[in-house]
């Protein structure tokens, strides 16, 4: 049915080897109502009632679901072992610990990583009250490093639905600068795009009222705010943040656009200046990118170019994984700062993918940002999408 | 921006006298990877960073969040004091704590309601580690009852987009009615009502793949499995369970059919006589709710009248709240089984939107299930559009 989440599934079980982790166990209910962000990648359906998600380093893999789902489940072809319950997922959940007996029990919750978080306390406490009397409630841990390594490191199958969703952003960015024109709003702007994301048949890659983010000039906030009715004006920086959703995998590239004033050919020195240093920290970050670096210490070199051309640190880290989800959990390119906790210490790996977004606002102009996406590989990094070198020029 | 969500922030503040709660803290992180289901009441749109939502019974109403999302928070106006971190959420969270200083902190997770329980288990930790050292870490309770009451109790403005979603169900119902034809799949059929879906510009309640459900005859398994290649035949039942999504509210119906076998003008007996009994057991249902009882006393009127009828009980709940989500949390309309948790308990208020939806299978023609939207008043309930009481016939 879902051929992603039968290779992730498979790639799951060699993991659980890798890490030492007899058993992974996924708790979810009511997924529609939010969910836990990897149940599309082990999964692919919602579940309504208390369902437990079992992988094993045995290679077994079963699920445990209310009885209504269990048809549903077994179609899926995911899991050798469909059980379907009535009243309580409690006497099948023991059952099937009591025979398999893990040492180390992986559950799916994470203080760093909120995509390895998907467990609500509700349900940990509830959890807890089902193991109550066993010896299983001592032998839970963190499942964060099996969601890193299975989400971050993307099968080939994956990584070809990344491109395909790059590919269109990158087709809309080009539509979109043929129709921009000084004098449109902010909003104006965006409605090209959403319909250019309709024409395509898809979605908006995070919310559809703050994607495309679109800035114009120096007096637009830059950030997770939508498009205003501030105009593009000669002499304002034209800013976008855009991806787009096709078949479940998300794009995420920032462009930047230069309104030339009367007389101008090309744009002032100081608006080229910090696009050039734009350029050149994404360069000089994306050269650098190798399996077993840490997030942290990429995110210093391209913090670093910018700060020594003369600019403010940015206030954001340098990029991010890039999957199913925009913001794609694990590991950060970013500093040791508290918000990101321990998520700048990971190790990048051959397979994951990222963006590369550092900014820097001009005075007067607008802000500067570029986000490039691209594809760790056992011999450095390679884009996913031509990186934009040049300011676009927008005639009056 | 949004009116509801300022008429939920100014309803939850109320909530809170009543229960004598001081203050209600919302945390959350990232909400575009799942988010915490109270969201879209109290703020209305996603937020990235770890951020809370703060409301007082003295009417305050605040809320922290990364810089780079500030600007879209205070245009949403729902929240008087915006405050902006950079780095960490610890020592705004704290200072606002500190100057409040309230008795009771009310948070948002539960063992019983999933709509209550948005906070992870990983943010329940970290936010343990902020407050270590404070008193507040000892007066932490949970939120369910401000979730319950707050999801539960339509506002007017929620009641006629409630009722908007239900009115363009049933248009969509009675159009898939006039193109059934006995020989198609029910995967064609389906299809049928997507087209429907589509045209009206809207999405579907539930999971595209399982919303519609579509059952033909003996053989399709009822529930929540997609619909299949089975094709309708004359002496089939044909049931249905279906609603649209329209401007963020659900609706929920099942409606049934029976395709008449050559020489019939009418269904069979064992046909008519099941449908008659659901029919009669949702009216008697209707016709007792009322604020105060409990949904387990209500599910049991239900429950009786099909089983006093001579069929089995049906293995899931009478009826579930119905609002943003189909299954919009608090209390539910079943029987006290373990996977309901105290759920049954609840007790119906005046503004609660319910299903009720009992099931019969019949053996040799198929599935009935009926499923109506009912508004709980001071007075007793009404139906959210017309009941079915006739079996739709599908001629050959």
């Amino acid at each position: 049915m879902n051929n992603i989440v039968l290779e992730k599934v498979t790639q799951a079980q060699s993991i659980l080897d890798e890490l030492n982790i007899d058993l992974w166990l996924t708790l979810v209910r009511e997924t529609s109502a939010g969910g836990d962000p990897v149940l599309p990648l082990i999964y692919g359906l919602d579940l309504t009632w208390t369902s437990a998600l079992i992988l094993t380093r045995t290679r077994e893999s079963i699920i445990i679901l209310g009885a209504l789902e269990a048809e549903a489940a077994r179609r899926t072809g995911a899991y050798q072992q469909v059980i379907a319950y009535h009243q309580s997922i409690r006497p099948d959940l023991l059952a099937v610990l009591q025979r398999l007996d893990p040492k180390i029990i992986a559950i799916n919750y994470s203080l760093n990583d909120v995509h390895a978080d998907g467990l609500t306390h509700g349900m940990h406490q509830l959890l807890l009250g089902y193991l109550l009397g066993t010896p299983f409630a001592n032998r839970l841990v963190s499942a964060e490093q099996i969601h890193a390594a299975l989400r971050g490191r993307k099968t080939p199958s994956e990584v070809a639905h990344l491109q395909r969703a790059i590919n269109t952003t990158l087709k809309i960015y080009a539509q979109t600068f043929e129709q921009v024109k000084v004098g449109m709003t902010e909003i104006e702007i965006a409605e090209l795009m959403h319909r250019a994301t309709a024409a395509f048949g898809l979605v908006e890659a995070w919310g559809y009222e703050h994607c495309p983010a679109v800035n114009a000039g120096p007096d637009s906030s830059a950030g997770h705010a939508g498009p205003t009715e501030i105009r593009l004006q000669p002499g304002h920086l034209l800013h976008f943040d855009f991806g787009v959703r096709q078949d479940g995998y998300c794009s995420d590239i920032q462009r930047m656009g230069y309104a030339l004033r009367p007389g101008e050919s090309a744009p002032p020195p100081a608006v080229q200046k910090a696009f050039q240093t734009a350029v050149l920290a994404i360069q000089k970050t994306v050269e650098q990118m190798k399996p077993g670096m840490t997030g942290a210490a990429l995110d210093a070199i391209c913090r670093e170019i910018v700060v020594d051309n003369g600019y403010p640190e940015f206030m954001h880290a340098t990029g991010h994984h890039l999957g199913r989800s925009v913001h794609d959990g694990a590991g950060v390119i970013g500093p040791l700062w508290e918000r990101y906790g321990d998520t700048p210490n990971y190790r990048l790996e051959a397979g994951h993918v990222y963006t590369v977004e550092p900014s820097i606002y001009v005075p007067g102009y607008g802000t500067v940002g570029i986000e490039e996406d691209v594809l760790v590989t056992e011999n450095g990094a390679q884009y996913l999408g031509a990186p934009q070198t040049e300011l676009i020029l927008i005639r009056s």
